[in-house]
């Protein structure tokens, strides 16, 4: 069984990337420029926004961030998505989600342009994606696909199981995992919350997906033996134990489902750091379109 | 077993887009404009482009046919797409395909305006439709969800089995049949050219939407008791006896699966005569989204 190492493999490839930037200045280019909206001061969202703008500084990016007050009206956050789509030293940007109620979240990624749409959630380049054309790929399901390249683990005539289909991380890995090429070429079944007999499904999964955000759900009994198992979903559990008063869990069962599985992620420390890792590669193509 | 008869739904649903025009035109409204552009005399395309033109003239359209020459450049398609683009008085307009070698089709594509992208091809529109937003849906997945419906077959927790991964059938129905709402709901298995041991696959279907273009793939084997049958195969089989030297089949052993089939669909007068029907659905919708 081998651990499929999201910290390791996202620090490569910030490292990677953090050599590029240095080339860049050394050549006299501008460094790539992210930057990040945040509306509010949710504790998590504020969280994960300062881990992009600290993952920006580790690999010589410049960052901005925006951050807006909890009562922002709707135009206001429309302005000032239209300044950055207008401003030439950015290359990329990202709106924190989620948006206080007042705001149609729909309406505000429609606003942004698609070629700073780092996110990839713009309905264009989510499209592009679905056509097989070249785009931004959402983050999550962009570091899966490289977690598979890095470790040569093979999706052609496999047949992948995604469970849950959200428009971040279920809906584009099902995507993704049926296009030509690699990581691809999958078979592909999409389950969710209609799904009947989902453990006959996963039982036949060569590869599993599961992006649910339920502790545990996946059982040592619901998968083959040498099934490769993704786990996206991130669960903080109430722990008075811990200093933090929660711990964090994924969708799996490590400890059971680990010993059938040739190659597994943990959580924390698989998808979560590779999703930060993606999104400065993204910021990196996003410069190089523009530049 | 029933019959899922979309020569009669098409007529149906001609009927009811003749009576909604024939509204319009009382209340001094424009009816609506559908242009095609066809480059080239490929024979197909124009027999294709022939049954749309006159699929508006039945209920009540006006259409615009513009043809270009097969040396057409990409610059001449492009201005061409551009006027079309900025003429009010058309509602929606497609692009024939295929195209002439010297012309880009993805260019092409991207180059309609998404509002008047009735064939829902643009990237724009097909996010949206993964996105589960409001948008124009590609005629022939439509034509299906749209049998679905009339016909009230149940597709919530239904395991669906898309064969092929095209752009315009295989890729969006996967897509589709896995959205919330109905028809929808499904656990969508995508299973193409990499696929092994499709039978096993297909056996467990409630549902099969077969877009192959393999004359009678499908057999009776492959199928479990019970099985919705959507052919979307259409292939001319060369045949001596027949006056055009052809006949029309479809990618499933019709004979042998009807038997086992609750619903299935006959080719031809199955899903074709939907694909057209659907186009003109299109044009009303976006005239509606003009007005």
């Amino acid at each position: 069984m081998t651990i499929l190492d999201g910290k390791k493999i996202s620090n490569d490839i910030k490292d990677e990337i953090a050599e590029e930037v240095k080339k860049m200045k050394l050549n006299g280019e501008k460094a790539p420029h992210l930057a990040a909206v945040i509306v509010g001061n949710d504790g998590a969202s504020l969280t994960y926004v300062g881990s992009k703008v600290r993952a920006c500084e580790r690999v010589g990016f410049e960052s901005t961030l925006v951050q807006l007050p909890n009562t922002c009206s709707e135009v206001e956050l429309m302005d000032t998505i239209d300044e950055l789509n207008a401003n030439d030293d950015i290359d990329g940007f990202i709106i924190q989600l989620p948006l206080p109620p007042q705001i149609n979240t729909e309406k505000v990624l429609l606003a942004v342009d698609p070629k700073k749409d780092v996110d990839g959630f713009h309905p264009m380049n989510f499209g592009k994606m679905a056509l097989d054309m070249s785009t931004f790929i959402p983050a999550t399901p962009f570091g899966i696909l490289e977690l598979f390249d890095r470790y040569g683990v093979e999706t052609k005539g496999k047949h992948t199981v995604v469970i849950g289909r959200s428009h971040i991380v279920g809906r584009p890995m099902s995507i993704l995992m049926g296009r030509k090429g690699f990581p691809g070429n999958s078979t592909v079944t999409l389950t969710h919350s209609h799904t009947k007999n989902i453990s006959e499904i996963t039982r036949q999964a060569d590869i599993i997906i599961t992006a649910l955000g339920v502790p545990k759900f996946l059982k040592a009994d619901m998968v083959k033996e040498g099934v490769v198992v993704i786990d996206v979903g991130i669960t903080r559990v109430p722990d008075s134990t811990k200093t933090k008063g929660y711990y964090i869990t994924g969708d799996v069962d490590f400890e059971t489902v680990s010993k059938k599985a040739s190659y597994i992620t943990p959580v924390p420390g698989g998808v979560g750091p590779m999703t930060i890792a993606m999104l400065l590669k993204n910021t990196l193509l996003a410069r190089d379109m523009h530049s």
